[in-house]
């Protein structure tokens, strides 16, 4: 037994197709409504006759919501894989995992680069603002249309962490349990500081032209610079150190602002990569989403949780300097107070922000035991 | 007498002209000469007799001379005019302080916005490279012109650390001592990678033009984004909570990609400012020559410094996370291998890289004590 499900984990789940849901229009925190609204997303694993086996993971500011499998295009493993798949924490021979690309996002859900129906041109900033909130209410009409009464769980790193806590909040009567991952209860100042020179870097490209740069060249370098400032803040120092220490890329002649480092190679090739792949007006709406949660923004987390009976695994990772583990301990702090039965695990990585991408055996470890046991208790309730 | 020190420390020391000092060329690290290399200089207090009371304080990244006293055009105190006057840590009653822009600045010494005069023209990426090595041979030429044999010390933080240590690896013979401030060896990945990001932003402005952009518009959104990266790494996470929280500026409405928080408008307001008194050619010559700078190039450090009858201050700060206290440690270390006479104070500052211009009491106390004794010796040597 032992032996086939190492396959399995070896395996993984093969190619995967997009599917999309379109929903008539969605009633937006800012009291807009935005019409027509898209969510992209995929399943992995089947869902069961009593629809008791469904989770939901949340992706990042750059994830999609390819988490799992290969994409038919690239044939890409999703952003989640090692977490997902037969064997794996997320184990698709049990629990049927929906992930879905967030709303104002780039990856197939309605944003600012898709077209507005109302005037037939691209959003660009004539999209509304936005909020994780929103998301989730369009996330929540999907498993209304999928017949799903209770998710076991809404798991996420990060801003899929802020995603959780958001399901957990609005929804509680909708969810088993909830797993925010290096994430806070609202950002800082320092995180907000990170996001807006991001935004700013990009705003200073003279491509940008105030959004409307749909059919014409996008704005590039400055998108560039905001995922190299990004890139720096999810390693630690000391994973930087180990990875690249002072090494050189062209011999050991200092050159006139090329890259002499390798350090710096490698973030320029971030950097690249990324606008090939990512609409630089989504980086600033799902940026400032960020920065606007808070998730005590009604009421006291504790105060929002009082009664629930849904359970909490908060996990943090000790190198994780754009997200550190204090922040961590106020949820588990709120969680804790409001009476819900909580777990909290502070997870010895150097890897920085990056540990909930890396640390798949931890995680593993972490995850498939909380949700093995409210699997059970879902279906012995 | 207690009275009147308390009365001169306010005082300071009035309006300070600045002086110029031409040498006819510098050779410089890379093997190119530097012809005609002017020196921006301050000097505050009085030189003695013997020539055995002078001190050079070394400025930051975005210093100048005019470390202390009011300028004469905008009446601005200078970037140390805490630590330096009549009953200060560089008590200008006692002492004779030096301090100049470093080569490949902007700020009256030579650099790319200056003229070439082989050609005519703004030198622009045609300025060699220039190294924290250079920066202090062309300082030594200053007090060889001055007469100085000895300085009592040379000071400085951050980047200015940097200069000590380089004065103390180099120049042995011509300092009594050192004291650098919330600095390293050499910048890990991390550091490179912020002064990277900031170069791109400015490389990736159109107005940049390669470097050529003098007589026209300045790069000057590029510069204000890589300064804004820099202001984020000079505070720490609590003190940017303590200042700032997410303390709005609209009131509660979340405005599209203006400036809704507090520390957005503080950094908006902190990029704009810099633009009108900083060149980005200048940013990118002084942030390469740190991330290039390596005290333990040739040897070891502590192998440098063997024999040596220098002594040291090293000072960090708790909360730095740009320049972080062990890598001052790594300095004591060296120097104490070496046998030379080594004191370390770890300053339990919230305020982050910023500490080394802000925590001024502390400081003084300690330099005020330490420039004593080593001035007590050289008196009685």
């Amino acid at each position: 037994m032992k032996t086939k499900r190492i396959d399995k984990r070896e395996e993984g789940i093969g190619v995967v197709e997009p599917q999309y849901y379109t929903i008539d229009s969605l009633m937006l925190e800012s009291g807009e409504k935005l019409g027509q609204v898209t969510l992209a997303y995929e399943t992995y694993g089947a869902l069961n006759e009593n629809k008791t086996n469904a989770v939901m993971v949340l992706h990042a500011l750059s994830g999609d919501a390819h988490a799992a499998g290969l994409d038919t295009e690239r044939k890409n493993p999703g952003w989640w894989d090692s977490m997902i798949g037969p064997g794996r924490a997320f184990d698709t021979d049990k629990y049927f995992v929906i992930s879905s690309n967030v709303i104002g996002g780039c990856k197939g859900s309605t944003g600012p680069s898709s077209v507005n129906p109302a005037t037939g041109r691209h959003y660009a900033l004539d999209f509304p603002i936005v909020t994780i909130n929103d998301m989730v209410d369009a996330q929540k009409r999907l498993i209304d249309h999928m017949g799903i009464d209770k998710l076991l769980t809404a798991a996420g790193g990060s801003m899929g962490g802020m995603l959780a806590l958001s399901w957990l909040v609005r929804y509680p009567d909708r969810i088993r349990s909830a797993i925010p991952i290096a994430t806070a209860i609202k950002h800082g100042p320092q995180q907000i500081a990170f996001n807006e020179v991001g935004r700013q870097a990009i705003m200073a490209d003279p491509h940008w032209n105030s959004g409307n740069y749909y059919g014409g060249p996008p704005p590039a370098k400055g998108l560039a610079v905001a995922r190299m400032i990004g890139h720096i803040t999810y390693m630690s120092d000391l994973s930087m150190e180990e990875k690249f220490g002072r090494q050189r890329k062209n011999g050991n002649e200092p050159f006139k602002f090329t890259a002499d480092y390798e350090v710096e190679g490698y973030l320029r090739y971030r950097g690249d990569s990324f606008v090939k792949r990512f609409d630089a007006n989504s980086y600033l709406y799902i940026t400032k989403a960020m920065d606007n949660f808070d998730a005590t923004e009604l009421r006291p987390l504790q105060d929002s949780l009082q009664g629930q009976k849904t359970k909490v695994l908060v996990i943090a990772f000790k190198s994780d300097w754009l997200y550190p583990a204090y922040q961590s301990k106020e949820i588990v702090k709120a969680c804790k107070r409001s009476g819900i039965e909580t777990t909290y695990c502070e997870v010895d990585s150097t890897y920085g922000h990056d540990a909930f991408l890396l640390e798949v055996e931890e995680e593993t470890h972490l995850i498939s035991h909380f949700l093995k046991k409210v699997f059970h208790e879902y279906e012995t309730a």
